[in-house]
C-alpha cells in the first residue's frame, strides 16, 4: 500500500462528478408574480433519454427557495445517497412560497386572499417544471416533503391530492391552527395562520369519510418531529388519528428542536423513503 | 391536547437559550502575525464560577477558522448534544492555520520554514486562550479533533504531546506524505507537503520505541474516514500499525467522501467521544 | 499486510476477555419466596478493590430474570459498549418479578395483595445485592431501566424513590391502567392490572405537588417507545405531562413494535445514557 | 386520549400477522446426504399468485442452518423492515453447510475432497428451493449474504457466478487463507482452510482479467467488518483491490468484533441493501 497522498489528490477529489443545483424562474398568472425555484439535477442529468422521478422539497415560514440548498446542505447529501444507492437518481424541486426576507411578504402553500398558491402549484408550476426537467410525471414517481410550514404544506397537498403523490415526508410539520390569532388582521402572518386554521391537516382527518380514507391509503406517509419541538403534539395527534382511522403511516420522534440540524438528518431519511416508494403499487 | 400552535410560538422557539460562537484574535510573536480564531461558548458560560473542558477543533487545508461554524453547523450541533446530555458543556476553540483563501497563504499545523505553527500553538495560543476562556486546562479535560489536514494535525499533536490531551478524533485525516512533490519548490503547497513528509503520523508509529508507546496509550484515539475518501488507506494503515503495537484505538469507515456531509456526521460522534473521555484516568 | 487468517485465530477470538452473567438467589421474608436474579459482571470484576456503578434492568410481563440475557443478548452488547467506551464498567442486576412461565404466577413490581414486591426490592433485594457485588451504592451511581411492565416498574420506582436513582430509561413502558379489568377477580393478571391502576405513572405526574416535582427533576428520564406499539399513547402522554410540569425528559419514537428487536436497540442507547449520567450532580 | 392499555392488548399485540420460519430438508445426490435448511416466508406468503425475490443467508463456521433464526433474531428483524418498507417482501433461505456441532463434521461452501458443496448449491439446492417456494428466480431478484465463513461464501459465489446474483453483502467475511495449516492433514478444519486457500477471494480479484471484471461490475457489493475483528485486514484489502480495479463496492467498518451483536446490526443494513438492488439494471 502506498502512503502517497497529496494535495494534488485532494483537489482532484473536489472535481468528482456530482449533481448540481440550478436556479430558475416561472411567471405565474395566478399569483401575478415571478416565482423563483431551485432544482437539483443529479449527476449525468440530460446526457441520455431517461426521465426521472421528482421530489418537491418545501421550505418553512420565514425561509425561501434557497434555504434547502444553502442551510440544509441538500446537494451534497443527495449526491452521497445516490452514490451509495440509498436514494435513486431524482430531480428535486424547491419552489418559493414567499417573497423576501421581510415578514410582510411571506405567504405559505395554501390558497388565501390575494395569494392562491395551491392553485398556482398544481395548475401552473408542476406542469411547467415537469415538462422542462425531464420528469416522469405520474403519481408513482412523484413525492413531496417539507419542513415546518412546508411540512404542513406537503401533508395537506397529499390529503387533498392523494392521486398526485406516492409519498409524503413531513418534518417538524405545522399541521393546523386553532387558537387566537394575535397578529394584526390583514397582515401576512395573520393570513397565514388563518389559512392553517382553514386547511388544518388535523381537521381533515377527523372529518374524512371512508371514500377519502381509501384514497389517503394510496400514499406512504412519514411524520418526523423532535422531542423538544413546539409542534410535537400536533404531529403525534395526527399520527394517532391516522392510525385509528387505518391510514398507515410512520412516526419518528428523534432528539431535537425546530432547526436545521433536525431537518438535515431528516433529509437523510426522507430521500431514501421517497426512493423506495417510487414505482410501488 | 390543544391543537393551538402558532407563528408566535415559532418565533419564541428561536429565542431558546443557546451557545454562541465568538471571533477573537491573538498576536503571535512566533508567527509575526495576528491569528484569528472562533470560540464556541456553551449556554450559560461565564454566569458562574465554573471552569470548562476544552476541545480544539481544527479545520482543513484551504479552509479557515470560520469553516466549522459556517459550513460544519457546529454551533447548533453542539447545542443539541449538550442539551440531550450526549456531550458535556465545553468550550470549543477553532484556530486559524492559514491566512486567506488564496493558495499562497495556507500553511498548516506543523513547524516549517517561516511558519512555526506548532510552537505557536503550544507556547502562545493554548496558554492564552485557556486563561481567557475559563478552561480547566489539564490533560484530563482537553481534547483535540480535526478534519483532513486538521485530522493529521490533531493526530500528530497527540503523538508528540500525549501528556496534553485526553482524546484525539481524526476525521478523514491526512496522515503523511511519501511521494513526489509536484508543487514548485518554495511554494506554500510544497512546504505543506514536505512538512507532512517530515512529520508523518505513519512513520511516527513505525518508529516509536516502547517508552513512547506507553505514553501514546494514555490518549483515546478515534479515526473516522469515508469508504470513498482518497485518504482511506492512510487511515486504515495507521489503525493497523497502532493495533499491532498495542495502542488501542477506534476505527470507523462510514459511507462517504471528503466533504462536509461526512465531517458534520463525524462531529456528532466526536463531541460525545471527547466528553466521555474527559476526566477518565 | 498478511492475508493469513485462520480458524485458529477464529477460536482464539472467541476467548477474548469478556464480562459474564451469573445466576444467583436471594431468600425474601417479605415475599415468603426464593427470588432468582442474574448479574452481569464486567470483565475484570473482582480483580481489584474497585466498586462499580449499578444498573437494575427489569423484564416484562410474561418474562423472567433470564429474559434479558437470553433473548435480549445483553451480555455481548454490554461487553461491546464497555470496550468502545460508550458505556462505563458497571454491574447489571436482573431480578425476577414473577415465578414461572404460567400466567398464574406472574406478579409485577408493585405492592399488591400477597406480593409486596416493591417493599422486597428496596428493603431486602437492593441492600443485599449491593453488598455482595461491590456496588458503589449511592444515587449518583445507580440507574434503573426496563421494558414493558418493567418500563412501568422503573418509572414508578423513580417517581416514588427519586433519591435512589440517577437515571431512568423506560422502554415500551406500561405506565398505567384505567379501563375495565376483564380478567377474573383474584387472578394474577387481574391483580397486576389493578396495581397498575393504583400506581399509574400518569396519575402520579398529574397529581404531583411542587415539592415532588423538585425531587423528580433530580432524575434523568428517558422514554423510548415504538411507533407501532400499543403503548405509544401512554408514553407520549407522560412525556407531555412531564414537559408541561417542567420535569425535563427525553422522548424517542423509533420504528417498531413491542418486541425484542426494539428492546435490543433500546439497550444500545440505555447503557450509554445511564453511564453518562453516573456521577453527574 | 385514553389511558386504557391492558394485558389483553398485550397478548393481542403478540398475534399480529408476521412472517414465519419453516425448516425443510433436501436430499443431495452430490453430497450423499440430507441437507437441512430454514426458510423465512413473509406475512401473506402463498395467499396470492405472487412470486418473491430471494435472499440466500449463509451461516458461519461452527454454526448451522438454525443459527440466523435462533441467534441472529432474523425473523423479527425481517418482519420489522418489511413492515416499515425498508425491505421488500422476500423469501430468505438459510441452508446448512455442515452437519452437527462437532468439529469433524463442519465443511464449508466450497468444493473440497468428499464435499462438493458448491456443485450441490448451484445444481441441486437452488433449483429445488426456488421451484418449491414461489421465487422469481432471476439474477435481478436474487441476493446472497452471509457471515464469517458465509461472508467468504457469498463473496466467492458472486465472484464465480456474477450472472446469478444482483447483490452480495459480506459480514465479517473470511476471504482467504495463505498461512500455515496447523490442523491435522485430512481433518475437516484442515480441508476447510485449504479450500479457502484455493478459492481465496483476494487472489480472485488479483488475477481477474478485464472480461471477468466487467461481469463483476454487474453485482452490487457490500463489505462490513468490525474494527476489532481479526478478519478486518482481509476485508479492507479486498475493498482496496476492487476499488483499484474499478469494481465499485461499499465498505463499512463499524464498532465491534466477530459476534452476533455485529451480525444482527449488519442484517438491519443488509436486507434493505438487497431490497433496493432487486430489479435494478
Amino acid at each position: 500500500m502506498k502512503a502517497f497522498c497529496s494535495l494534488v489528490l485532494f483537489f482532484a477529489s473536489l472535481s468528482l462528478q456530482a449533481g448540481k443545483v440550478v436556479s430558475d424562474t416561472i411567471r405565474s398568472e395566478i399569483l401575478k408574480s415571478d416565482v423563483m425555484y431551485n432544482v437539483y439535477l443529479p449527476d449525468g442529468f440530460g446526457q441520455g433519454e431517461g426521465r426521472y422521478p421528482v421530489v418537491y422539497l418545501l421550505h418553512g415560514f420565514g425561509q425561501d427557495y434557497q434555504a434547502w440548498s444553502r442551510d440544509g446542505l441538500m446537494r451534497i447529501l443527495a449526491d452521497e445517497l445516490i452514490e451509495s444507492g440509498e436514494a435513486c437518481e431524482m430531480v428535486i424541486v424547491m419552489p418559493n412560497a414567499g417573497g423576501s426576507d421581510t415578514m410582510r411578504e411571506w405567504n405559505g402553500y395554501m390558497n388565501m386572499p390575494g395569494w392562491n398558491y395551491e392553485d398556482f402549484f398544481f395548475t401552473e408550476f408542476m406542469p411547467a417544471v415537469e415538462r422542462k426537467y425531464r420528469v416522469i410525471g405520474d403519481k408513482q414517481h412523484r413525492a413531496v416533503m417539507g419542513l415546518s410550514m412546508g411540512g404542513g404544506g406537503c401533508t395537506i397537498y397529499c390529503q387533498r391530492h392523494p392521486d398526485m403523490f406516492s409519498s409524503c415526508y413531513a418534518m417538524s410539520a405545522w399541521l393546523g391552527f386553532s387558537g387566537e390569532n394575535d397578529y394584526p388582521k390583514g397582515s401576512k402572518p395573520h393570513l397565514v395562520q388563518e389559512s392553517m386554521r382553514e386547511h388544518s391537516a388535523i381537521s381533515f382527518i377527523e372529518n374524512a369519510d371512508e371514500q377519502t380514507l381509501v384514497r389517503l391509503r394510496t400514499v406512504r406517509w412519514f411524520f418526523d418531529c423532535g422531542d423538544d419541538d413546539f409542534l410535537l403534539d400536533l404531529n403525534v395527534r395526527l399520527h394517532q388519528l391516522m392510525r385509528d382511522r387505518k391510514v398507515k403511516d410512520e412516526l419518528r420522534v428523534r432528539d431535537g428542536q425546530h432547526n436545521w440540524e433536525y431537518w438535515h438528518q431528516a433529509l437523510r431519511m426522507a430521500l431514501p423513503f421517497a426512493s423506495r416508494n417510487f414505482g410501488r403499487p
